[in-house]
């Protein structure tokens, strides 16, 4: 039964996945970490580079995937417009002020080490955009999901990698053609504008006309199915436009937040959340390779001490703009460090396009991983030192100061 | 974002084929037609030799087998194993008898068109085993899983795939090699004998001593992420015992049903059947091709033809000698004509093996889909004919006839 086989090799890997990340689950649970760590842990040594009972493949991928967005399009279904509106600003200077730290202080030191200003501006450019699966998955762990700061984070990564898109667009043009069009920039800018006018059209046509009717579905699981599919959707037509297909998982959450049947979808969705997050993480820590030079290692540290440094920075200078307590300044700076599979993703493209060589890939790989290893790592000393008062102090800050501008 | 955009296809398909068969199953709900003929025609039409919408790749595919292995596994928890012990004379008559009158039946016709003994027999084999996907997703549609009828359909199509994969493997060494070794066949047996005293012995340990267990996990989802992986595992090793990994996922659910948490994975499961059944319907739609030579539909349609008479009459059979009313034995009989996709399994091993031609292949594939197609219009005018009353009657007659054997 050699066909048959083949694709029952999934079925192996990825029973073995959920049962191994099930028991690192629960050892985290009695010794009160997250699982987070442990399960990109399980990846690291049940993956091809230690035990090699499990390999990357595409169905694997589509699975990890599939944990991804269930798990923004939860946090969509979480979030409050009300506060998304609120903490537009607070978002704006979190977002482009940790992008144009990275940009200023990985420019010229990348520069020293390949003497090309395109290269220096794509790696730039590539370390700015925020993977949040990763910081959502501590605050879900945290039951803080609602929280202030993470709604701020999770806005304010949906701008970044907007910010980061549209760079990342150009800067390919730059180091591919050496020159940049108008219509390429056209392009590029038109399509993430149209994606967003097109979300914002249809969620209120949906609010009002769609969201009604859905209660009315008789068959199945019909609610869940549509939720399910509108999910897959907006998730698709984000990556058609060139941005991460997680920010159209988090706006079809978004979307569906403002309906009624938000609470059924959250309890309907859950069991698929259950059986594809723990794949989403031990997929990146599968990914790990012990296999490199010296001086992707070098690289690989320093960029990902840049990455580190810059984001924190962002997030103290929001603070200070936004007059936030120190330990929600360093919340918000740390839950914008992750690079996770959005570098991972870029460091990809600009591979296959060669724009970086293997040495760059392997170091942005490795600030890929070092930055989802330290997040939730800084992130649970943090969220546990805060506790809910602060988170109801900083309410108040941003609220107020929203108010005011 | 050519890498992005790859993945992101397969959003697109998963998304537009939920969304249609939402569609189509509402459409059948209302008009009170069951939704898996609708399904299967969304499959053609949206697949490559229409539309061209869908195409069939290698993740549509594992989405289709989880769909598959999770309505397997609901039936498996919806099993009253006392039914199944009480049921087993009658079973292995309706298996047996339906089994060896196709094998009657095709060898000599077979014969005709090919001229070669061991190809004949290959198909008389490969047109043996019942694909209960389709008739036990009838009976769900018509809430009768639990009914004596499908338990038995159910029972006697576990032991149908079990007969047919040992003949199988007999008849794959007599075509390949021309002769059949005692070693091979000695392999074969003690494999599926293996997997079958191993799935006793896991399920009375496994109900005693690891189900109460369960209970206690503390992380989130741990029940439902046990359970999904037992049934993910149980049926890789039926896939790599040579057996079909559907039969896995039924007896993984089988074992579960003894325990105090069937309720609860019931529920659990519900939401991801939800999303991954219909795409188990689409997909035998999306594989059924226009373009096949005059040859291969005349192949196809006699053996169609011979296909629904030989399990027909062998529920027949098995109604006269279980002293069962005319109605039950129609619903025995049709309940195990689907060929589905056990026998595209076969179709595909044979044509890798060189065993059977294009024409051949072509052949069995439409024997696979016209079994499919014919299977649900019949069993549903027969299930509207019995009602409640007949199915009360029919289990106090195999109960009877069980009790005096």
């Amino acid at each position: 039964m050699a066909v048959q086989l083949e694709l029952a090799v999934n079925l192996f890997m990825y029973g073995v996945a959920l049962l191994a990340g099930l028991l690192v689950a629960e050892v985290s649970k009695r010794i009160r970490q997250s699982e987070i760590i442990g399960q990109i842990l399980v990846g690291i040594i049940l993956g091809p580079y230690v035990l090699g009972i499990l390999r990357p493949n595409e169905i694997f991928e589509f699975i990890s995937m599939l944990g991804m967005l269930t798990l923004l399009f939860i946090a969509g279904l979480e979030t409050d417009v009300g506060v998304i509106i609120r903490s537009g600003k607070a978002a704006a200077i979190l977002a482009v002020g940790g992008a144009v730290l990275t940009i200023i202080m990985t420019l010229p030191i990348a520069y020293l080490f390949t003497g090309s200003f395109a290269i220096a501006f794509y790696v730039g450019v590539a370390l700015c955009a925020t993977s949040i699966g990763i910081t959502v998955r501590v605050f879900a762990d945290f039951e803080r999901l609602k929280s202030d700061e993470a709604q701020l984070i999770i806005v304010a990564a949906v701008l970044d990698d907007l910010l980061s898109v549209i760079l990342l667009g150009l800067v390919i043009d730059l180091a591919t053609a050496g020159t940049l069009t108008v219509q390429r920039v056209f392009k590029i800018l038109s399509l993430t504008g149209a994606f967003f006018a097109a979300v914002l059209v249809f969620g209120v046509f949906f609010t009002k006309y769609i969201a009604p009717k859905v209660w009315m579905l008789r068959s199945r699981g019909a609610m869940l199915v549509f939720c399910f599919s509108l999910a897959l959707l907006v998730s698709f037509i984000a990556a058609y436009v060139g941005l991460s297909p997680i920010v159209g998982a988090y706006f079809a959450g978004v979307i569906l937040a403002e309906t009624e049947i938000r609470n059924s979808v959250l309890t309907d969705v859950s069991p698929i959340a259950v059986v594809t997050v723990p794949i989403f993480l031990i997929n990146i820590g599968m990914k790990i390779s012990f296999v490199s030079p010296g001086k992707a290692v070098l690289m690989g540290v320093l960029f990902s001490v840049i990455a580190v440094l810059s984001k924190f920075l962002g997030g103290i200078l929001t603070g200070m703009v936004q007059k936030q307590d120190k330990n929600s300044s360093y919340i918000l700076g740390i839950g914008m460090v992750p690079r996770g599979e959005v570098l991972l993703i870029f460091a990809d493209l600009g591979l296959t396009l060669h724009v970086i060589d293997n040495t760059w890939y392997t170091a942005l790989v490795l600030v890929a991983l070092v930055t989802t290893f330290l997040t939730p790592i800084f992130l649970k000393n943090l969220l546990l030192r805060g506790g809910k008062e602060d988170e109801q102090s900083n309410k108040n800050n941003i609220e107020g100061n929203s108010g005011k501008s």
